[in-house]
């Protein structure tokens, strides 16, 4: 690392990031598929222009906020990829006035409203449950879809795009050949629902997005729109559910050891649920846990082998359960790396990032 | 609310708030201890002002980041409870060239290593581990006590304040019998420490905190300083360790609903892991769950009976577990409240809060 760090510092590998970009891209490239990455994982206008240079030009964000901000960033086709908020119809037109947004919606009522008061050309998306049982409307539910979908044809800003849904449930699977079977039990709902809708609205799409399935699938082929995140940084539950290498895992948070207790083969570092969040995982021969702690280099962070990782978190602090080995190469006011269990949460709550390089990288903040 | 809520809105009660200082205030105030609250769960400068109304001067802190911003916003004796950060050695020339800085020690290396730096007289405290076992040096472990209290000695600029403590294993107590043999037994550990140091160190005081054993406890005598932080708001954590009432919980989270699903009695609300934080408790009855939703009104939140609760997170969405009654009152584009876990992390999240009539209160920022 080139420069001096103080603080819980979101370190990125920009070579490893690219790496997973194109991993990903050329699948969907070599499938004829659209590609529209999930911002809400690096929520960064530098990271995103990561992605421009593969040629993309449309995005998923999680809030009307984010999408603002990538807005703002140049980016002009964006589908804010969460149940419709009503009560920011300001934000939808301000955003509609100036690109392509696409909103998501799962009831008649929330056409009507937003019929109601939106000012420029939106096109809606409607959520399908593939399984994930989070939002959206099951498949065998066409009476709904036909309620919606005749709402969109009775007005004049608001057009059809087509189905989406997002297999959350992969993230439970129990090995990657469940993985693969929700990845095509998905694909089969939203086929069938193309087909059944295409004659009427000729230019509709189905869009499919979550990255245990993309990871492992091997082709997207038939599949109109792919839409993972988590991919571009990956992080420890990922790796737990086979879809990246250890080595893969593009982010490590930096953090300062500040007391060492060799009677419980702890050590205690500045960094907790405020730079890490409790997001945990059971890794096999572990107890719960929120991050694997290794080594930093001058080139990045060694890969790590589990052996010492952080067991326990309050406000500020972790609490690392360390390797007699791993205990004894460090000092009090050394740096050591946490890879992260969840990788989303962990950047979100940071302020910044910084290259392996040292160099600073914005991103958004609510 | 006197406001439109569009965004997920952290609500503070400030009525309640000065009730539960007040309650917490007068048991110290009998006691003759010096009063000294934890800012790191409101980290706000406007509420550290509802303290001054009670003749507070001295705080805590968790990181010199958040010291720094107190500082700045007038308060002069600042402890920051958290084992020393060599790294940060400039941010403590600053601090200690303007206020009554009070760092956490807990080898003789931290002072070694911090006398060759400082510039400006600080205070440090022994951390002393009574029970909680994350940080602080054992109290039988008189030898590296000496050893910090000889190199203390020898240096012209680091004075000797006493002992320090934090019994951080009462939040895991079984009933409030275990609470407040946590804290007799913390107690105790410390006066003999104070009395074996006390004629080397005529002026060393010794410091407890945390908000359950504050809470049970009927008095502080002999303590000489009490130093809780949780109490000004409290959350369902505390409540679920007896250490408040439901309807003393001063927080609550307003967020929009954005989607129903009546086959499940769920909800979906804009609110996610990056607004409560993936903080969690196993409550009686429940699953696992991550805040109790609650009706929100125009004088505040009604108090919930828990019967509909956050049963899932992800990184926006929030799903709500809903009684029928609870479930058939709510409509798509509603605002309902979320009466959180763990408040300290909640607040954490948010960019800045409201008072129940709608006003802005500012925050500190990483």
């Amino acid at each position: 690392m080139s420069f001096y760090i103080t603080e819980p510092t979101f370190f990125v590998d920009k070579k490893k990031c690219k790496k997973n970009i194109n991993r990903i891209f050329s699948k969907v490239n070599d499938s004829g598929s659209i590609f529209r990455p999930h911002f809400k994982t690096h929520q960064s206008l530098e990271v995103g222009n990561w992605f421009r240079e593969f040629g993309v030009e449309k995005i998923a964000v999680s809030s009307l906020d984010m999408a603002n901000y990538f807005a703002n960033g140049g980016w002009k086709d964006i589908t804010v990829a969460f149940p419709v908020n009503l009560r920011e119809i300001d934000r939808i037109n301000d955003l509609s006035a100036k690109i392509n947004l696409n909103l998501l919606v799962e009831s008649p009522g929330s056409i009507v409203e937003l019929n109601e008061s939106i000012e420029s050309p939106v096109s809606v998306f409607i959520k399908i449950d593939t399984g994930y049982h989070r939002t959206g409307i099951s498949p065998e539910d066409t009476n709904i879809i036909d309620g919606i979908l005749k709402k969109i044809r009775s007005s004049k800003l608001i057009t059809f795009s087509g189905f989406l849904s997002h297999a959350g449930h992969s993230y439970k699977a129990a090995d990657v050949n469940e993985i693969k079977q929700i990845h095509s039990k998905s694909m089969k709902i939203m086929v069938k629902l193309k087909e059944r809708y295409l004659r009427d609205f000729p230019g509709l799409i189905f869009s499919l997005g979550d990255t245990p399935t993309a990871s492992h699938a091997d082709n997207f082929h038939g599949i109109d729109e792919v839409r993972p995140g988590n991919f571009i940084f990956y992080d420890l539950m990922q790796e737990d559910l086979g879809a990246c290498e250890l080595n893969e895992i593009a982010v490590a948070l930096a953090v300062p050891v500040v007391s060492k207790h060799k009677s419980r083969m702890e050590i205690v570092i500045y960094g907790g649920a405020v730079h890490l969040s409790k997001e945990r995982l059971l890794s096999p021969g572990k107890d719960y846990h929120y991050g694997f702690a290794s080594h930093l280099r001058s080139e990045g962070w060694e890969i790590p082998d589990g052996e010492s990782y952080v067991s326990a978190l309050s406000q500020e602090h972790g609490v690392v359960k360390c390797s007699e080995e791993f205990f004894n190469s460090i000092n009090i006011g050394d740096i050591i790396a946490i890879i992260p269990v969840h990788s989303c949460l962990t950047a979100n709550l940071s302020e910044s990032y910084r290259t392996v390089r040292g160099d600073r990288i914005e991103k958004f903040r609510r």
